[in-house]
């Protein structure tokens, strides 16, 4: 769960913000006026830059954050760290996430906390936690022509609504099922806590090292959500009878399937860095996110 | 649902609480005073009378309430008016329910909300909403030797914990399963909210004349919850393998069963009538103490 | 459930086949030569006696089936009685499905029980079932522009996949929930046992007289599936979310939705009488299609 | 999983039979005779060897059998294995399950396969896979005073049916919930296809190094399963509420409880060492013991 690190201080932090949200852009002026004032070099993204429109701030381009920051600031959300995990984890620059309104579980920082939050985030009083992302690659007549890196999930789906499809399943090359539902979720467990969650998954700690995988409204009723480990090797060969199957990554990247493509899915090689003023606790991010507390007038 | 009813107002009103909660004490006392002032006569169901003390109060045992009064008030919350329908639902006096502490779904007056909401009551301003019970009756050696009406629920159990038990299930006659599990929850609408809903039953809209069927940890994957007519006649029979069946009406009546005993169930001749003050809504009740409105982290 | 009924036999008989299977041709041809021997007028649908190609075969359109049979039978299975029930339930012209593989809820007579079970119900012996239907209309700037009739289910979603819609739900003028979710499913006891089972909803009896509102992955985890009276009126408001949302009835019809519609569902005035053979029993066709038998390795 | 050895013969095989099922003394005996012209030294738990009645058999007790025998073979089912694996996994003694009837999840070798299978298992054509067990400890006023091991399962209950319990839940020494609800279920991989897949939990892959907690009939509809590191220390402390709080081990060992009772669960420091013929698939187990073939009459 993470190590509670005391390092040198960060000599340059990049900032990025949920672009077309007027408390991001609010939130990301005061981040960069602090860091400002504790001295500390601050490069900004350029699409984040143009939404602050502020001068003073050094522009660069996303993909340039990681060769320049040894810190990500993401203001916005979980969201908004979807994208830079896909984008950024491969460069191995930790990322401490400001959320814009409530708390996330990615985003743990609140607008009203970001000075002392930052300040200890500098002072080396954090913890480290690494997020593993999954890799997706759609394979077509034995050639490799799309894929992408995701966080939270790689869902396979039949595309259009109500409509089902057909799919083979293995895991390390042992077949598992052929299944008719409406798609399948292959979810981290960071992404235990999203759409899996939704569709009947379990809530798995963000340590352990599986993945899970969830029927979305199978035709027979004795499937359920299957966890293998973090190393398994999925392989999903998408049937004939869907009319437009697609591959969707934390529900922000798509790609279109054809009947007989093979969709295969992994750990991705490089793991998210999430910074964590100490204190944090995913067990209290469920109780407050999940709203364990309620409870129902029974009897 | 119900109508809204003006109505001559009502002669005697009885009164029952909880017995062993001290706050009941408090609020059962203030009712009586409030309908003191009011000029209404009332009746206190003796253990009732003998917890709050005050030898002015007129006590009477609990069957009597039925015939002395045309409206009975319990105070206590959704647990008391169980009781209180299972013993006098018979007797077609009305019932409004007095919460304790929060508000419940069958218990929907607050303490604090008394005067106000008793005086409209006695104006007749308020509903009428039916809820039906079930009968259930334990038939061994083709003899009934016992029973007991539900609001909530009959469930048919092994016992003990985590053991399994057999049983075939029929409606109006039909075989409907023979299934291997902890056990059946068979739940009327009123029920539906409660314990049925824990073990992954619908929630059923308190109108509805319907019963709903819900296996408990069920050996087979495919067995789901069960939603029949409300004049269905349901029989389960008892198989071999449990160590100690047992029967349950809202968990407060407990019978034990024998291998090959049949339990019936079927609706009850009488309906509770619940009073609602005006502006009762079930569907609120639902998004206040299911928690409605709080939402995951997704995206 | 149904009255057996003894009743004169039928004059004309329609006869639909499910266009594109070869089975499927090959059922028409032998129902409409039983039909011939046993002097049975016969008219069949004319695309149906387009795919058949026997010129014997007097064709007439879909909409004059209604006119001129007193009994329609319905090759294919059940996804071929949705289309016809949703086209020709309003004449209140009985239905009688043939399956042409294994057998389904709603066709109930196998390819290779044609001739004796059509001789029954010919004598007369057999059971008249009515399943209601669902009527949806989409009201834009409070004008009704589109909507169809449904026998399963209507489903109101996001359209695209994996992308999340609000909306706010309605019954009988009373607010129920805002949701943010994939979508919902709004089903008739005959739906039960198709989508909204997968997406968790309960089996109801065809003869209940309910309609059940089943959630698709709610981001709230209390998010549970409701069952409301047969004569409930639902009222849907798109949300602004969503991208592109759209309405489907049984999977068949699709209507596409903006922001800030009205889907409005109630009960369809006419009814969908089934025929079946006798011995019929819905219990059967669960053990047999949900397959209640099978049962897990535990302990 | 698992690794597929070549190794030595084995010198001598333990004998365990499930006692009181007649088939169980058929198997047995026929395993006995075809070890015995095998040439292999067989020694058979003196329960067994009662039952079988056999005088030319040795007899050993049960806790001898891990000292004499480098392989233990047993004829019953899946849930002789439990009984065996809490009794002799710590002697480290590979353990093969003969089925009496069908084939379970660990007892792989069906009774009319015995030859073959044990000739190949005596000529090194196996796979070992190991099964890790949980021990539960009860610690009452700062002692620990009873506990068990588990191949499957630890449950703590509220012992009656239909009651429910509080418990506050702790992992790792971080507090998680206080839930109410009728129970927790605390599971193994090899337990998740068992008693916590009926109460709703994952599927978890054998060789997964995890443990899921899944809540019986909780009170909170935000509750679902969660699933842990396989080296996390749980502890659940039992609260005031229930009537007689219980600890079951695989559902074969219980432990009355009381309030204010800590349960300590945690991976047990021996794990089974199960021996699989060749061939062997947990998918295919899956695919044949849950049915996943079966499919809804879906459209």
């Amino acid at each position: 769960m993470g190590t509670l690190r005391r390092m040198a201080s960060f000599d340059t932090i990049g900032l990025v913000g949920r672009v077309g949200n007027p408390m991001v852009v609010e939130t990301v002026a005061a981040v960069a006026a602090y860091l400002n004032r504790a001295g500390v070099r601050t490069v900004v993204e350029d699409d984040t830059a143009r939404m602050v429109a502020d001068g003073a701030l050094e522009a660069v381009p996303r993909e340039r954050l990681g060769k320049d920051a040894d810190l990500i600031i993401v203001v916005g959300g979980d969201g908004s760290i979807l994208g830079v995990a896909r984008d950024l984890a491969h460069t191995g620059v930790p990322v401490l996430g400001v959320n814009r309104g409530g708390l996330g579980f990615l985003a743990d920082v609140s607008p009203d906390q970001i000075e002392p939050k930052i300040a200890a985030v500098l002072n080396g009083d954090f913890s480290l936690e690494a997020h593993f992302l999954l890799e997706s690659k759609v394979v077509r007549d034995g050639v490799g022509i799309d894929g992408s890196a995701a966080l939270n999930d790689v869902v396979v789906d039949a595309g259009t609504r109500s409509r089902m499809m057909d799919f083979e399943l293995y895991v390390d090359g042992e077949f598992v099922y052929d299944q008719r539902s409406d798609g399948l979720i292959v979810s981290t467990p960071t992404g235990s806590t999203a759409y899996a969650l939704s569709a009947g998954g379990p809530i798995m700690h963000p340590s352990l090292d599986a993945i899970v995988i969830v029927p979305m409204f199978p035709h027979t009723l004795t499937s359920r959500p299957l966890v293998v480990r973090g190393d398994a090797k999925l392989k999903i060969i998408v049937g004939a009878s869907a009319d437009a199957p697609e591959l969707s990554c934390d529900s922000q990247v798509d790609i279109s399937l054809r009947p007989d493509d093979e969709v295969r899915i992994e750990k991705y090689p490089h793991s998210l860095q999430l910074v964590y003023p100490r204190g944090h606790s995913f067990y209290e991010s469920c109780r407050r996110k999940l709203d364990w507390a309620s409870r129902l007038g029974r009897g």
